[in-house]
This record gives C-alpha cells, structure tokens and sequence, in this order.
C-alpha cells in the first residue's frame, strides 16, 4: 500500500507503513495520499472513518472549497491555484485549481490533493526539522501551516494577475489596441475565476477560527483568524483588480472614440478648405461666351493673381476659425 | 384507477394497486403519478391528506421551488429545465420547466411530475436493483437521489449555454454581425430564467440540509448539503456566465465602433490627398486670358511635369504624415 | 349612514345596517365601505377603535402597503394598481394605485378603498353563494380572497407591461426609432412604480403568514404563505423586466451606432472611388499648351479609351478591396 | 439669558425665564435655544446633564441624523433641508442642511437648532393653541409634532427636484443641450447630498418607534412609526429619481449619436449623388483632340441631353435606393 | 533600551526607563514605540504578552484595520493616510497608509507606529498639559483621543480628494482633454484604497463602542461611538466621490461625442453646398460642341449671371435648411 503515516512526537519524527500502528503511537500522527490512488483513499477512508462523500469532494474539481463537520473529525476543503497559459496566444491564461482536502481529526490529520504536492513539502519539510517542539501544537496547527501556504500562493497569483493588469494599463495608453478588450476580458474571467476559489474559502476559514470545532484547539483559533484576514483582503483585491480593469476599458474605448474624432477633424479642415476653393476654380473654368457679364476678370491683368489672393484670403480665415475652434 | 404503489423492503421489490394495502405493508412506500391525471391526484391527496394548494403549486408552471413543512408531511417543489428551440431562427432557445413535487412521509414518498419522467426513470431502476440495500435508507433518501438527478441535469443545461456563448464570442471576434447583440439578450434571458429556478431551488434544499425536517433522518441531512452545495455552484456560474456576455457585448460595441474609425481613417485618407490635388488641376483649367500673371507656367516646356512633380511630393508628404499617424 | 353589514353564519347571509347589531350577531361579519365617505370612516373608527392614522394612511395615496398590529385588530394596507394611459401619446402610461384597507378582527373584517370596488365584488359573490360553507373559516380567510384577488391582479399588469415590452423589442429589431427609447424609460418608470407597490406589500403579507398575529388562524397562514409566494413572483418578474428593457436599449442604441456605420462605409466606398478618378479627369481638363512633356496622350488615338480603361481598372481594383473589407 | 421655557399644562401654558422653577413647575416643560447663543447652550447642559459630544454634533454641520440614549434623557438629532442657489446659474442648487438637535426628558424636551426656527414655529403655535389638550401626551408627542414637520418639509424638497428632474426631461426632448449633462449630474449630486440626510434619519426614528425608549410612551410610538413610514418612502424617491436621471442621460446621449448619424446620412447622401457626377462633367471636360475613340457624343446634336438625362437616371436610382435605405 | 514610558498620575507626569517599574506604579501608563526598533518590540512582547501575530499585523503593511481581544488586553490596528505624489506628473497620487497598533489593557496602552509620529504628538503634549485632570479617564480615554485624530485626518484627506476632483469637474467644462480619463482613474483608484482602510476601521472601531471590551469603560464608549459616526461619515463620502467622478466621467465622454457630432456638422454643411455647386460649375465646363440642345445659355448675354444667381439661390435654401435644422 502505499500510504506512508509520519509521527511527530517531542522526541521527534517516526514513520510507519501501517495506519493503525501510526494512529496508535503517541504523538501527532500525519497521513499525505494522492487523491489519484484509489487504494490509499480507501485504506484511509476505512480507518479514519471518512465518508465517501468527502472523498468525492476532493476529486470533483468543481467542487468549491469548505468546511463541514463529521462525528469524528473535521473535513476542510482547499483549493491550489495557478495561472497557466490558455493557449499560444499571449495573456490567454487561465486560473487552474487542484484540490486538497483536510480531514483534521483529534491527534490525527489526513490530507489528500489531486495536485502536485509543492504547496505540502515546504510543510513538511519545517516539521521535519522542527518535530520536537511542534508536536505539542497538535495536527490542527499543521493544518493550519499548510492552509497558511495554500493562501500565500494566492497572493502570488494576484500579483501575477497585477503584471497583467499594468501591463494592460501601458498598453491602453502608449499603443492601444482593439486586441486590449480580449485581454481585460480574460483578465476579468480570471478574477471571477479566483473569486469562485476564494469567496467559499474565506467562508470555509471563518468557520475554523470562530471555537465551534473541537478539533481545533483554543489557543490556535487565532491563526485561523489570521489565515481568514488574509482571504478577505484576497477578496478585497479581486474587487479592486476588477474594478481597475473597468477604469482601463474606459479608457480605450475612449481612444477609439478620440481617434474617430481626430481623423474627422483633419477631414473637415481639408475639405472645409478645398470643397470652396475647387468651385471657386471650377466657376474660371466654365465655357461661357465673351459677354460683359460673364467673368470680365478672366481678361483683366491682375484678374487671376486677383482670384488666387482671394481664395488664399478664405483659406486662411477658415484656418484661423479652425485653429480658435482648437481642431488643428 | 392509475396510481401504482413501490414497496421497498429488505426482502426486494413489491409493487401494490391499492394505495391503503401498500403503505400499511412494511418497507418504505413509493408513489409516483402524473399530475394531469385528475383521478391519481386526488386519491393520494385524500389518502396522503395532502393540502389542494401544494398540488396546485405542482400544475401552475409559474410556482417557484419550495419547501413547505405540513403536518404528516414536507413538501418539496423542484423543477426540471430543459433547453428548447424557440422558433425556427437559430440560437433562439428557451428554458422550457416542468414541476416535480415531493411529498416527504415518515415511511411514504409521493411524488408527481408534470413533464416527462425521464428523470424519474434512472433513479427508478436504480432501487428496483438494489431495493434491499437501499431500503434502510428511507424514503428521504430516495427522494435524494430524484433531486440529485434534477440538478444534475443542471449542469448539462449550462453546459448548453456555456456553448451558446463560446460559439457566440468566437463569432464575436471572427465576423461580427449587429444580430449578436440578440443572441447574447437571449442567453441573458436564458440565464435569468433559470436563475429564476435555481436561486428558490437552492433555498429550498438548504431547507432541507438544515436539521429542521423530521421527515428527513439526520443521517442523510450531509447528501441534501451535497445537493445544496452542487445548487451554490449552479447559481455562481449562472453569475460568471452573466458577466461573460458582458464582457462578449462590449468587444462586440467596440467592434462596431472600431470599424467606423477604420472607415473614416480610409475616407479621410484618400480626400485629404486628392481634393487638394483636385484643386490644383482645377486651377490649371482655369479660362483665364493669356497674360503675364495668369499661370505662364502653362506655357512652359516643363511646366505640365512640374505641376505633376509638385503634386507627387504633396501626396508623398501627406502619406508619410498619415503613416506616422498610424492611420494607413 | 351609508354602512351595510353583512354577516355570514352557517345558516346564511344576513345584512345588517346597524354596526353594533351586526358585531353582536353571531357568526362572521364584514363592513364596507368607501373611504370617500366621512360619515362612514367616522361610524366605523368608533364603533371598531381604529386609530385615525390608520385611516390617513388609506387616505393618502402616497402611503405603502404594510401590515400594523392594534390592541383588538391588525391593518393591513393593500393597493390595486392599474396601468392607464398618461396621454393621448401612444406607449405613455402610468401605473395607478388606489389604496384598500383591511381591519382584521377576532370575527369582524372593516375593509375601506379608495377606488371602484371592482376587486371587492367577485368575492362578495363568492362568500354569498358560500356564506354557510366559508362561515367557519373566519374574517381573516375573507380577508386572504380579497387579498389574493388583488394580487392576482398583479399578474395581469404585468402581462400588459410585458407586451408592451414585446411590443418595443419588435420595433427595435424591425423599425428602430429614437422614440423607443422614451417608451423605454416609460416602462422604466411604469417598474419602478409598480415596484414600489409590490416590494412593500411582500413584506406586509409576509407578516401574516409568520404566525404572528392573533386574528390569523394556524390553519390558515398557509394561504397567506401562498400570496407571499405570488408577490415574490412579482417581484422577480418586475427585475427580469427591467433587465429586459436594458437589452433592448442596448440593442437600439447599436442599431444607431451600426446605422452611422454602414452610412459612412457607403459614402467612403462612392467617395474613395470617385475623388481619385475626378482628380485624373481634373488633370486632362488642364489647359496646359502643347508641349511633348505636357499630356501628349490628349493627342493619341486611343487615348482617351486608355485613360477610361485606366480609371475602370482603378475603380475595380478599389471596389475588389472594399469587398474584401466586407464593407460592400 | 437668553433661554426661554413654556410649560404646558391641562390648565395652560406658562412661560418661565428659570429653568428650575419650569422644570420643577408641574407639566411638560419645552425649552428651545439657538445653537448659536453659547450662554443659553451651557445653562442647558449644566441643567440637564446633556453630555458636551451631544451638543457638538448639533453644531457640527457634518453630524449625521442620530438616535443617542443617555442616562436621564435621548437625544435624537434632525436636519433640515432646503434647497438653495449655489451661483447665479439657473439649475446650480445645492441641498442645504441645518441641525435641529432633541432631548427628550421624562417631563421635559430640549431643542436646539443651527438654523432657522421656521420648522418649529408652527408646531409651537400649535401647542400655545391646543395646551390644555395636548398636555397629556408627554414631550415625546410634542418631538413627533416637530419631528414631523420636518420630514413633511422633506417632500417639498423632493417635490423642487422632481420639478427639476422633469424640466430636464422636457428639454432633452425638444432642445437638447451638452450642459444637460452637468444639471443631470447636479441633480444627482442634490439627490446624493439629501440621501446622506433621510437615510440615517430614517434609521433615527426607527430606534423611536421600537419601544426601547423609556422616554417615549407605548401610546406614542405608532406616530414615530408613521414618521418612520414617511422617512421610507423619501428614500424610495431618491432612488426613484435616481433611476429616472439615468433614463435622461441615456436619452440625452442617444440624441448626440442619433443627430450625428442624422448629419452623416445627410452628407452621404449629398455626397454619394453628386461625386459620381462631377466626375462624368469633368470626364466632359478633359481636352482630348477630337478622335472617334474620343467622346464622340461632345459632337452629337442630342449629346448634351442625352448626358445630362443619363445623370438624372442615375441621381434618380441612387435616390430611391436611399429612400429604400431609409436615410431619405 | 529605547523604551520611554509615560505614566498619568492626578498628580501629574512621571517618566520611567524601566518598563516594569513604570506598569507598578500608581497611574496610566502609556509606551510608544516605532515599529522599526525590534528590540524594543521585543521587550514590550515579553512584558505585557503580546502576541507575535499581533507584532507581525502591525508591521505588514497589507494588514487591514481590526479589533482583536487577549487574555489581557485588546489589539486595536489603526492606520493614518496620506496621499502623495506617486511619480512627477501632476494629479498622479497615492494612498499610502501607515500602521498604528493600540494594545490597551487593564491600566496601560502600548502604542506601536510604522509611520512618522506626527499624529501621535499632539496627543501626547495634550496629555502632558492635562496629566491631573485626564488620569482618571483610563488609558482607553487616551486610545480614543489618538484614534480620533487619525480619523479627523482622514477628512483631511477626502478633502485633498474633492479638491482633485472638483478640479478635474472644471477642466471637464473649460478644456477637455483625453488625459482626465486618467486623472479619474486615479481618483478612483485612490478612493478604491482608501476605502480599503476606512471600512474595516469602522467595524474595527464599531467593536470598541458595543460594550463588548472589558478594558474599554462603559463611560468611555460614547467617544467610541462617535469616532464609529465619523467613519461612517468617511464611508459615505468615498461612496459619493465615486459617484461624482462617474459624472465627471460620463460628462467629459459626451464631450468627445459632441465634439464629433459639431466636427460633421461643419464638413456636412461645407460638402452638402459646395459639391453640388461643383458640379453645376463642371457641367458647365463640359466641351460639347455647339448645338441649340447643348447648354445654349452660355450664349446668352445674361447667362453666367443667371447661373451664378441660380447657385446663390441654391445655396441659399440649404443654409436655410441647416439653419432649422440647428446644424449652423
């Protein structure tokens, strides 16, 4: 089988093969087990008591994280995440989340992922190191370093949402693009992706640190409360994340409107001056007979430095209307 | 008459013709009718004494789900929705419910569906086959596994719209079309329809889950929770698709507004280079009488190359400012 | 006085026009009466304690539906509501309401309104071809017909201001005009009124049917359960209208921006087309003397077939672009 | 000093210059000072223990409306409104607000006000009237009285906007105007500005009305209710004309888009007929050598009608596919 | 060390070194250290139990403003804010918080601050000047006075904010510009931060006055609740800040709209008179030969007067036209 139980006792770590040799021994007794081997989970489902349901929860990735209490032990359900590339496109990512569960039971804690196991080992790794003096804390504090881990990453993924997010901003500003509404879209669903995440597991978090779980000891419910004020400025970013990227769409729909602007006004400055003009020089050029009163001014002298002074005289005035009107 | 009696027990399946007969017999007692069937329902009304308001919330289509607590009995009114074809035009779809209504017993289930049993079938002859097994259970569980069937296929109709706006945003970005704008008012319409069922229908199993209900054994309260949390779910992506066709109108607003600018960029482009040319070889055509300041450049030798020349360099610079402009 | 009594016993209807006598008399007795009569709001504050402010509050228009709690009587606040034409402008109505009061005793009903008893009637008919069925049931079951009868008129407001919404999502798509907007806003507003109405009378009902209240019986809260849900039903059909008409603005509001777009892609495809080629023409229209260097091919045979061939390709190759633009 | 009390009894009233001898006199004592008389301010809180944060929120312009108990009294602070000229703009008003602060005394009632006494002069004449009747009702009646007053006043208020809200609406119809934008945006503004008042004011009467206040008789508390009745249906209107000024904007902005595309269809199609034919009068123009390749119809008898009636055919085509178009 | 300790005594100010001596001794004692010194952070940890969690939450500038009870004390985190200039260009300001954490036991309070001490001092030198009389008002007194000057700095800031924004409401009206979009953004965007501190600040503060603190006096709770109204006052403003920049952002929107709308009008109007003129003129410029059905009016003595009256006419009706039409 391949469950493999590590104890933490004040005299350090142990490790047994067998699950109830490990729960009978003193001390805080750890079982890890990927979700992905049916066997583990059955083992550990027979002798933990862990109803099937849970174990389901764990492996249905829709399933959203949460707290719910059974008669032996507590059943917490948290979600990894990571923000991986859609597809080939640039910025076409996506919120990708696995699921850990935590069955916290009075010296006992089982955890199952159906991830990688990253978010554990640095985990294990401190209590490997620190066994002695943690094993008095109980398994609830270990869950809570693992929980503690889970919720630093989030950060890590909000701040790779940030980059996107400014990199948008730039872009809006210095080369604004029609591609840039894609982007603030999938930079949306991704939020609303994490919300789903986050939101159910500020709640799931709050339900630890409020002293109605026996299995979570008094003197640890305060860093609960810590892992909760963590989640909820989680939340509280995700709100302000999207509300930044409704600001950058204002922004470029705006320059699309400033550039239908701008290349009208360059039009009706240059047909405002030319249309007249061309009549003007298209009147010189009909074929009316010689007759005294059919444009004399085309046998005078000065007749067409005349005209063409004049049509310069109209040009500039609109020019200068165009300028005061603050289009050229 | 038309009812016909299920009779679970831990010896197998018995099925009754008279409604008094199977449920003094032990085991848990299954009633199932249609509800156009006048007769049926009002035999299980006297038998059952149920209440002519709650059969009359099962036949009007327009009664929300509910849970209502009576005096023998819990009444459950859950909706199955299907995705339907409105007209003959395509992407015009409507969510199309037919009522089921539980009546909760101690040892009796009734239920009556106004639409298609095809959701009633598999569960059906899911306790036909393990009728001894199952029959411990109660008929609160099997009342369980109907609901669970119902929202399950939940999740196949979002899956339908989830299609209906992956189709409508990639036609978004591939050939936009003014008829998107009703193709994403219908999916809106649909969502709203449907959250019409799954906001009460949530409510009503929380109901359920929350410990109140004699009719429902404190060991299976967790799988009416499963049911809830599966609800949750429902009315989260409900939201999520909401805001995804927000997000498809407004590329789509843009689009339009985007193509207008283009249009105006290429209008703009081309008058801006040739009405002031037209104007210049108007003047060229220009009748006046020969005199030394009337054009003598129309009687040059190179005259005519040289207008052209200078023509040339105009339209040249004026290209190289719309190219900078990034409008060409 | 113009106060008429009725009071339903098993035995039948009798009519009384002395109040005191009508109170004494054994079983279930109903006053009505207009609240345009001062005379008879005076007689029945009197004779039944009901507070002057409660009168006021049936009185003045302005006031909404609740439901108040008096040492021997509970007031319940109900509006009829009708949609009537604001103007002779088609589209333009008004919601209009006018206000009946309910005085609920142990086993008297005062009823008051302000507008046509229109809605009072069917169910004085109902409980007189009744009274010695509905006679046990209570002043307070009376009251419930009343109440329902109101409500159910609800409905049918709301199937007028949904045609009038079909009406206007017809016009968008088939003869899009700026009026629509207005009609827009009108059935808007119409909500918003209609909410105001509905939103408060939910809550009023809802106090009757939690049990609360001395003069509604157990066995018939449930009835009052049953109008709870028909408003809870009103009221969400009124957001889903609203969210309705916001489709259709949008749907107009781009059917503008599409129509400024498909205008400027014909004038720029005629103008793109035709300002180069009166530029070409333009040029062979100068009068430049004969020179070799100056249009030498005014003089060839197939000149001008040259120049014409010329501008046809130009013109084809312009119009084969602007088909691949999709703008024509 | 300036403090001035009136005592009202079943006998009468009377008017005392000392505090002690009014409060000590049998009756209700009443004593109103103006927040900007000191003197008076500091006798007051010496008398009756007002506590010295309660006398800075009345005067403290930027205090909201407010329910305090204190020990021996409540104190409930009001505001009221009026609407005034910001400058000498037409539309540019401000919602302007005054504090009129109440502690209501077993006996006893202090008033305090920032502005002017206008709202408390009718209620006082009232009580001078109407003495010996009212006595008995207790100074919370006499609170309610004014309390009323001015949240009667409110609804003038409303009733000034509504008149602006329609006046705008009127305009956007028949002439509509840029700075519509910035009186919607001022009304808005109003709206806002009056909502920071009626909704903790709402808030301030409800803790009246639900009997906690031993200060306020059972018998009384139906009047705060009705108060509290009229604070609600203020709020509503705000967010009534709210929804309504957004109407207007949509409908103002519309008429931008709808006047542009207007004058974009007017030049298309001035444009549209008339390029196409300059350019078959220049090709008539061009100054080829007579050649029978070269527009031999210049020398035909009817080759000038014939042109000209091929261009009406043409003008006459384009025209009637416009009208088609609807643009025409 | 660097540890100073003031203690309250009615017979005025004492300063200890010692922090052990300083809690002995009879009076208030207060301890403000800068979070920036660890070993002072140290020591006051291990003299009065504060917990490291509580040290970390003060010195992470991501922590969010909360109320926390210890066995022997309350964690209260506060934090002051300014805005300043994020980089060199005008308007681009930041939010930047700085913490204060509060421990307040039983007889003394230990104040932790990040930021400079400025909004520590004033408090500290009005408590050397009324050492005697405020000794009695409890070391809760003395948090109440600090917080109260944190949070009247925060209406210096909204000030600072509506500053900005009624600036960017003028340049809105007198010279619109593309960059106020972001200069709006970045209010909101600032508003977005603020609130982030000023709404758990509330709950935070709202903790205090509820009674609920064992080290907070019953008489002292007033002052809580009146530092609670004032960031409510704060929340509300930020919600109306938000609503104005909306308005701005929408006014300076319809700008541009309009902008294009006069731009149009300006080439409809020039384009719609001068194009068919030029082709009046053109026609007439056409070489037909002559023949009494080709243009015989050339011939006549009053032609080219005639047509030159005929265009002004022309022209004349259609700035007619477009003076109806508003359009000039």
């Amino acid at each position: 089988m391949n469950v493999h139980a590590v104890v933490y006792t004040p005299d350090g770590v142990e490790r047994y093969d067998e699950l109830d040799a490990a729960v009978s021994a003193p001390g805080e007794t750890w079982i890890h087990a990927s979700a992905a081997d049916p066997t583990a989970m059955n083992a550990l489902s027979d002798r933990f008591g862990i109803h099937q349901l849970a174990v389901e929860d764990v492996l249905n990735e829709g399933t959203r994280p949460k707290t719910e209490e059974y008669e032996t032990h507590t059943f917490v359900l948290m979600k990894t995440t990571q923000l991986s590339q859609r597809d080939e496109i640039e910025f076409h990512k996506e919120v990708q989340t696995s699921s850990v569960g935590f069955f916290i039971g009075e010296d006992w804690l089982v955890t199952m992922s159906t991830g990688v196991d990253a978010v554990i080992d640095p985990t294990a790794a401190e209590w490997d190191r620190n066994a002695s003096r943690f094993a008095d804390r109980g398994t609830d504090f270990l869950a809570y370093r693992i929980m503690d881990g889970i919720v630093d990453d989030y950060f890590d993924l909000l701040d790779e949402i940030e980059d996107d997010i400014e990199a948008v901003e730039e872009q809006v500003l210095e080369e604004p693009d029609p591609q840039i509404l894609e982007v603030l879209n999938d930079v949306r669903r991704d939020l609303l992706a994490f919300r789903k995440t986050a939101w159910p597991a500020r709640e799931a978090i709050a339900y630890l640190s409020r002293g109605d779980i026996p299995q979570v000891a008094d003197a640890n419910e305060k860093y609960f409360r810590d892992v909760y004020d963590h989640l909820v400025q989680v939340v509280d970013l995700i709100e302000t994340y999207r509300d930044l990227t409704s600001g950058s769409r204002d922004i470029y729909l705006n320059t699309v409107s400033q550039s239908t602007n701008d290349v009208m006004k360059t039009l009706t400055v240059v047909a405002t001056i030319f249309i007249p003009l061309t009549f003007v020089v298209g009147v010189y050029g009909m074929n009316f007979a010689d007759s005294p009163f059919a444009m004399p001014e085309l046998y005078w002298t000065y007749g067409y430095p005349a005209v063409m002074i004049g049509m310069a005289i109209l040009a500039g005035m609109l020019l200068v209307h165009f300028r005061r009107q603050n289009w050229i």
